[in-house]
């Protein structure tokens, strides 16, 4: 979707999108990251909200209470005290959170004739690996600049996701340099479903999200990709594919965990 | 290079392709996944030969003292009592053995309707993580179906290398569906240079490797690639982008190992 610096806007536009895609079949629907506020520092203060009262929080729950779907939320700018995070709140169909992913790595970039950026300026970083139950199985979540950590999805395997869930802008540098090849990495070394969710190309913005959003099987094969506008995507997902990828090619009962592991150092908070 | 049934062959056909390699400027060469024996089991054992006393490891010190380079010798059937490995030696310019790798996975697949294949069945797998220094840096090394492992690719850049070295035959099955996005995204996660070395595609043999040997950059640009054909690729490589490259997105830096490790249990043999 395309994102617009009028909060109220943003989330007329998801609702009208997210029935768009109930309509039409789905059964969980994925916003993509700062799908509520620009992808801009000095909108991240006046656009965050607190996971107890704020009114995207609440749209989430409310919109999913009444189309009865899940809902990942993308991403929205969440205060907490005196911290910001970039947050993704996932709803069931109930209305109820069921998940709360901060993004862990902060995109602090600087390519030579490309993208600036620096997140860290005024965003702290999560220090949980998130996963969470759904009635379609286990499901793993991170944002954008997380995907580029190998580790996060050895450890999310601990925990047999079959999905891997990616509110992501990439932008005009790295989408075209590194979105499909990541995804389809992560998809082919882990043997799970990803899925990518950006904001929608928009060229009149400071910072323009490359779009591409795309669903891909536990071959690395694109079942799905949008293009850089806007659009509702609807994909039937065959969870099968999981079984019969792992039984011909049997990466994940080949790793070496005699000569080498992924550890997690601890759970934090 | 094409891979015949008969060793002598093979070494004399290497012989000439590192004499080209040299002549057009090359420093160091790289062969093939199994260059002097066919990739199929029952050739293993007939092929294979000792560290000691081995005509291919002999060839590839003659060789190396004679154009003064760099070999490594793709990788060869090896014998070693009563076990045999997919074992890669390379040789520095005065001929003398400064690494071994012995395959650490051993590739056993079974994909309906694609490829079969069980190296265990004669092969015993390695249990070395392999870096080796050269005049230009300290360079990784793995033999096909390791790339496959990211903890590998961790664990070489603790021996800070630039470059990581696969010979590798993937077959018209997985190199299709896998290679190019497996060593675009090793380059792109860890920032190292990658280098894969195939064997050329030969429709006649039974396991018809898929050649595309390739090098590519820390960025993860392809830059340079044969196709399924024989051919001698000279790549000069320009280490100054592994520090550019990290500097703009410095994704090492950026790694959370407050939250993860990668480590090591403990040496091998």
């Amino acid at each position: 979707m395309k994102v617009s610096n009028n909060k109220l806007q943003n989330l007329n536009r998801a609702g009208r999108m997210i029935e768009q895609a109930v309509a039409q079949g789905a059964k969980m629907v994925i916003l993509p990251e700062m799908f509520n506020c620009p992808y801009q520092q000095e909108f991240f203060p006046k656009f965050a909200e607190s996971e107890a009262n704020g009114e995207t929080v609440q749209f989430l729950a409310d919109t999913a209470r009444e189309f009865d779907c899940y809902i990942v939320g993308g991403s929205i700018p969440e205060r907490d005290g005196e911290k910001l995070y970039n947050t993704s709140f996932v709803v069931n169909r109930e209305g109820h959170i069921i998940a709360r992913h901060r993004k862990i790595h902060l995109f602090d970039v600087d390519i030579p004739g490309g993208i600036s950026f620096k997140e860290s300026a005024v965003l702290a970083a999560g220090n949980r690996i998130t996963s969470f139950q759904t009635h379609f199985g286990r499901f793993g979540l991170v944002i954008c600049y997380d995907i580029r950590f190998p580790e996060l999805f050895r450890l999310l395997l601990a925990d047999e996701v079959k999905l891997v869930i990616v509110p992501a802008a990439f932008n005009m540098t790295t989408g075209p340099a590194h979105w499909d090849v990541l995804f389809r990495a992560r998809a082919i070394d882990n043997q799970v479903f990803m899925a990518g969710v950006s904001p929608a190309r928009d060229l009149d913005s400071s910072y323009v999200a490359y779009g591409n959003s795309l669903m891909v099987d536990p071959y690395g094969d694109i079942i799905w990709q949008a293009e850089a506008d806007e659009t509702v995507g609807v994909v039937e997902i065959d969870f099968s594919l999981l079984e019969k990828t792992r039984q011909g090619l049997p990466l994940l009962k080949h790793r070496r965990l005699d000569l080498y592991q992924v550890s997690e150092n601890g759970p934090g908070i």
